[in-house]
C-alpha cells in the first residue's frame, strides 16, 4: 500500500486526492496547506483528519513514502528538494519553477537522491490525445510535419492570478508546449511568438497578453502552431491535429452528450465540457495510475523531470519572441 | 442528338427541361400542358417556343423519340398508352397510376410496342443513396437484416392536394417503398402500418393521416421501416440506414454548407436542405443520365415499369393495414 | 449512512458495488451469492470479508436497511418479498418476474410493507436520454409524434442463457420497452412486431429470436419503432431518437474518443463504445445517487414498480404479437 | 446578352466556359489558345468553333465585350492591358502578375480604361466561407482575434510547374492570403513564415518547400495563421476557422456523400472532395454570376485588382521572411 501525503490542497490537490483514494492500493496518510486551520469543513467534507499547516509535517512523516506538491508554483521547487532529501518520490504539479536555474537544481537533487519524480502534464494521458500520439507512433500518419494545437480556455483567470503567473505563456501555454513536444516526439529549436490584449486591455499592465499563436520548429522537422485565448465563449476549445506523410490525425472537443436537438432555427449541439475539471477527468486519473505503475515497477515514470525544464524553457523563448518580435532559438534560453 | 418532348411543365416537368438542356446530345422540341396559353411568361423564361395545351401534339410528332410524362397522375397511363403505341421511349413520374390494373395495361402497352420506359424513382440515383446500396452489394455490410428509412417532408401539402393525391402511402411513402425494395434487393412479402394525424386532424375528412410507421417483410428475410411526418419543423429529413450480419451503412442528410456556428447559446450546425428540388437536385439529373445511356446502349433502364407497379402495390397494402389494424401480404393486393 | 446489503454478486452486483462504495453516505455491509464459496479470489480483490450464500443473511441482518437484488431474474420476486417484509428499501434488477401475476404479488408486498422500490433500468439516467426526455418534456420539440430507438448488441449472448431468458423481448428489448414509454410520458395501448432468426438458426431452438422491429402505439397519440439486433458487428449500438411537432432530438452513440484518422483509405472514427457496461457506466452511477437520494428525503423512486409491470407486459405483447402475427392489445395481456 | 471571349483554354479556361453556358444571358463567342492548333478534339466536344492561336483575336472582335484571362502567369498583364485598352470588361486569373510593378501597371491601365476588372478569388464565394464571412460581418462572433487556415493539396504539383511558379507563397498560399484577408476584414500589417522541403526535397532545387506555417498580423489587431502542405495523403484539405470575441465559426470540408461504414474494422466517412475542380464547382459558378451582375448593374466587382495585388505583397513578404528568417511588414515590400 502506497502511503502519500499531499501538499497544498485547492483545486489540483483535491483531484488528486479523489484519485487517490479510488484507487485500492494507495491512500492519502496526510495532508498539509498552509489555510488549513480555515479549512476545516473541506476536510470534514474529503474525510481527512491528518492535516496541518506545515509541509514539513509530511516531508518528515516517515510513513508517507509519495509527496504529491499541489502549492503554489513559487514553493515547488523548496518542497521538491526537501521531499527529494527525504527519499520520498515525487508528483509535482507543472511548471516546476518558473526560473530555469531552479528547475535544474530540483532535477539535480531528484537525481541524486535516486528518487521519482513526475511532472503534471496530464494532457499527455487523455484518450483523445494518447489516440492521436499512437497513431503518430506506429506509423499510421507517417513521418510528422505539421502539428496543431488549439488551446482555449472559457474565461479569462482574475488579473491577481494573472500578476504572479508568470504570463500567459508559462501559465498556459506551458501545457501545449509540452503536447507539441511529446506528439512531435523531437526537441524543439526555434519559437516565433505573436500576441496581444484583445479581450481585455487591463491585463497589458501585467506584461502579459490574452491571445496568442505560436509557431516552433522542432529538430526532426516537424513544425507546431499553436493558438491560445484566454476567453472563448463557447467554452473551453482544447483541439489538436498531427498531420504526417501518410495521413492526419484529429481530435475534436469532449461533449456531456452526443444528444442533438433539431429544430427550426437550426441544428443544435453541445457545447465542449466546461473546463479543465471536466475535460480532463481521465487524464487526471490516469496519469497517476501510470506514475504507480512506474514506480511499483521501478521503471522511469511517463513524465520525467526534463519534460517539465523543457516546456519552461519553451514558454521563456515565446516570451523573449514576442517581446523582441523575432523567432528566438531554445539554445538562447538555455545556457 | 435525342429529341424530347415534355407533357406536363409544372415543378417536375422543369426539373427535367433543364437537366435534359444540360446534356450535349439531348435536347427538348416541345412541351406540352392543358394551361400553355397562361404560361406564355414561363416559357419565355425558359427559352421554349413550341408549346401546346395538347399533348398528342407530342405524341404525333415524329421528330421527338422520347416523351417524359410530367402531368398528373390520372393522365399518366393514357399518355403512356399513347406514346408507346406511337413508338416513343418514354420517362414517367411515378406512380404510373392509382389503380394497379391501369398500370398493368400500361406495361403490357410499353411491353407490346418494345418501347423503354422508366419510372421517376430518383432517389435511386442519390449519392448518399448509391454509396449504401453500393455496400449492400458489394458485401461491406453482409446479408441485409433491418432497413430503416427516415423521410419527413418540411411541411404539410395543402388539403386540395391530398384530396386526390391517393393519401399519404402513395403520395408521398410510395418513394421510400421503392427505397426499401431497392436496399433489400428482394421482393416485399408483407406490410403494417399504423398512422394518425398528428399534425392536422382536418386531413382525417379526406380518410387520409399525416404520421405512420409503417414495417415491411421482405422475401428474402430482411425487415424494414419506414417513418413518415407530413412536416419536421427542421426541414426534408431523408435519412436510411442498412443494418447487416457485417455492419451497418447509414445515411445523414445534406446540409448547403460545412459550416458550424460556436457560440454561448451552443454549436449550431446547418439544417438539412429544404426541400426534394434541393435534397435530390444530384438524383435528378443522374436519373436521367442513366436513362438516356440505357436507351442510346440498348440495354434495361434502371428504374422499370415493374419497379413502379410494386411500390404501388405497397401503398395499397399499406392503406389496406391500416384500415383493417393487421398486416396485409403484398399478395393479397396482387390478384 | 446507509448500509446495503447485495444479494446476487455476478457483472451487475459488482457494478453496483463499485458505485455504492464510491459515495461517502453509504457502504456495502454484507453480500450473499450462492457460489460465494467459490467466489474468494473475487471477494478479496474487492475487499469483501462478509459474505455467504445464504440471501437470508442478508435479510435478516438487522443492521442492513437496504437490499440490491442483482440474483437470476427467477429469484428476484422471493428475494424482493422477503426483503419487503423485513422492511428492508429494495433496489432490484429487471425484469421483476417472467410472471406478471408474480410482479403484482411483489409489487402488493412492497406497497403493505411501505419501502421503497426501484426497478434498474438505468437507462433513464443516461446523460443523452435524459437530455432527450428533457426537450421533450420542456417543450423544445412539441407534442411527441415519433419515437425511435435502436438498441443492438455488440455479441449474442450463449444459447444457455437464452434459453431461460425468457426470450429478446423480455431479456434485452424490455429496456427499451421502458425507454419509449419513458420518452412517450405515456401508456402503450398496442403493439406489433416482427422478427426472425436472422444471425443463428439455432436460437430458434428455444423459440426465440435475433432481429426485431416493434411498433407501439401510445395514448397519447405517439408512436415508436424499435429495432434490435442480438449482434452489431461494429458494437453496442444504443440510439434513439424523438420526433415532435416542433422538432427532433436526436442521440447517436457514445465513443471513447473524439479522434479520427484521416488517411488514404478513408476517414476513420471511433467504434461505439463495447457494451453496457462501458456504455452506461454513468448511468448505472446516477440511478443509485436518485434512489439514495429520493430515500433519504423520503420522495418517491425515479423508477417504481409499476414501471418494470409494464415493461414486461409491453414484452409479453410483443411476444404475441409475433407469435399471431396481429398487433396484441396491451390490455389483452393485462388481465 | 453579354459577349465573351476567352483567352487560355487549359483546366481553368474550361471550367469557365462551361459556367457562362449555363447562364442564359452570356455566350462565348470565341476562344484562343497558343496551342489551338492541336486542341480540335477539345474544341469538337466543347463545341467551339470560333478558336484562334492569337489572343489578340479576342482583343479586337468588337463584338466581345468582355475577357476572360486564362492564361500563363506570365502573360496575364500584357493580355489585360491590351484589353483594358480596347474596352474590355476582364475577369482575370489569379495572380495578375509575379511582379508587383507589373500589377500596378495593369491596375493604372484598368483604371484609365475604366473598364470592370475582376481577379479570380473564386473561394471567396465558396458557400462554406461565405457563411463564415457573414457569421464575421453580423457579429455573431464579435470582434475577429484568430484566423485559421488549412489548405493542403492532394498531390504535389510536377517539378516543371514549380520551376516556374513563383513558389508555394505565390502559386498556392496566394489564395489562403486573401481568404485571411477577406475574413480579417483588415489590411495585414506583418507575416512571418516557417517552410521547408518535407515531402519531396528536390523541390529545392527550385528554390521551393513544401510545407509551410505562415503567422499574419492585421491592422486590427486579428492575427491569422495558414498551414499548407502540397501533399495530403487524404485528400484536398481546406478549412478554416474564425474566433472572435463572441465565439468562433468553422468549416469542415465537403464530401461527396454523407453516408458511413460501421464495420468491425471501424467507422468509415468519406474522404474531402479530391481537388479544387469538385472543392470549388460551386464558387468558380457563384464568382460569375456575381462578376456579371456587378457589370450589369454599374457596381464594384467583388474581387477587385487591390485584392490580386494584396494578396501577392504577402506572398513575396512571406518568401522573404522565410528567407531571413524574420518577421516581414508588408510596407517593406510594398515601396
Amino acid at each position: 500500500m502506497r502511503k502519500i501525503g499531499i501538499i497544498g490542497f485547492g483545486r489540483i490537490g483535491r483531484i488528486h486526492f479523489k484519485n487517490v483514494e479510488k484507487f485500492n492500493d494507495t491512500e492519502v496518510i496526510a495532508v498539509a496547506d498552509p489555510f488549513a486551520d480555515q479549512m476545516t469543513e473541506v476536510f470534514d467534507k474529503y474525510g481527512i483528519d491528518n492535516y496541518s499547516t506545515d509541509f514539513n509535517q509530511i516531508i518528515n512523516n516517515p510513513e508517507i513514502d509519495t509527496v504529491f506538491i499541489c502549492s503554489p508554483t513559487d514553493t515547488h521547487a523548496k518542497i521538491a528538494i526537501a521531499a527529494a532529501k527525504a527519499g520520498k518520490d515525487i508528483f509535482c504539479e507543472k511548471p516546476i519553477d518558473l526560473d530555469t536555474e531552479r528547475v535544474n537544481e530540483v532535477l539535480a537533487e531528484v537525481k541524486r537522491a535516486g528518487v521519482s519524480f513526475q511532472v503534471g502534464f496530464n494532457r499527455r494521458f487523455d484518450p483523445n490525445f494518447v489516440k492521436a500520439k499512437m497513431a503518430a507512433l506506429n506509423g499510421d500518419i507517417g513521418d510528422v510535419h505539421i502539428i496543431k494545437i488549439t488551446s482555449r480556455d472559457p474565461e479569462a483567470p482574475p488579473l491577481s492570478y494573472v500578476k504572479s503567473s508568470g504570463g500567459i505563456f508559462v501559465d498556459m501555454t506551458i501545457h501545449d508546449f509540452d503536447m507539441a513536444r511529446f506528439l512531435a516526439g523531437s526537441e524543439p529549436v526555434e519559437i516565433y511568438a505573436v500576441g496581444d490584449a484583445l479581450i481585455n486591455k487591463e491585463i497589458m499592465q501585467y506584461d502579459d497578453i490574452d491571445t496568442a499563436i505560436i509557431t516552433i520548429k522542432f529538430e526532426n522537422g516537424a513544425m507546431a502552431v499553436i493558438d491560445n485565448s484566454r476567453q472563448a465563449a463557447y467554452g473551453y476549445d482544447q483541439r489538436i491535429e498531427v498531420f504526417g506523410s501518410k495521413g492526419m490525425v484529429k481530435c475534436e472537443n469532449n461533449t456531456a452528450t452526443q444528444t442533438t436537438l433539431f429544430v427550426k432555427d437550426g441544428v443544435i449541439k453541445d457545447k465542449p465540457l466546461y473546463f479543465f475539471l471536466e475535460r480532463y477527468q481521465e487524464s487526471f486519473e490516469e496519469e497517476l495510475v501510470q506514475f504507480f505503475k512506474a514506480i511499483e515497477s521501478g521503471q522511469e515514470v511517463p513524465v520525467v523531470g526534463k519534460d517539465g525544464l523543457v516546456a519552461m524553457l519553451m514558454g521563456i523563448a515565446a516570451k523573449k519572441s514576442l517581446k523582441e518580435n523575432r523567432p528566438v532559438l531554445i539554445s538562447e534560453i538555455n545556457e
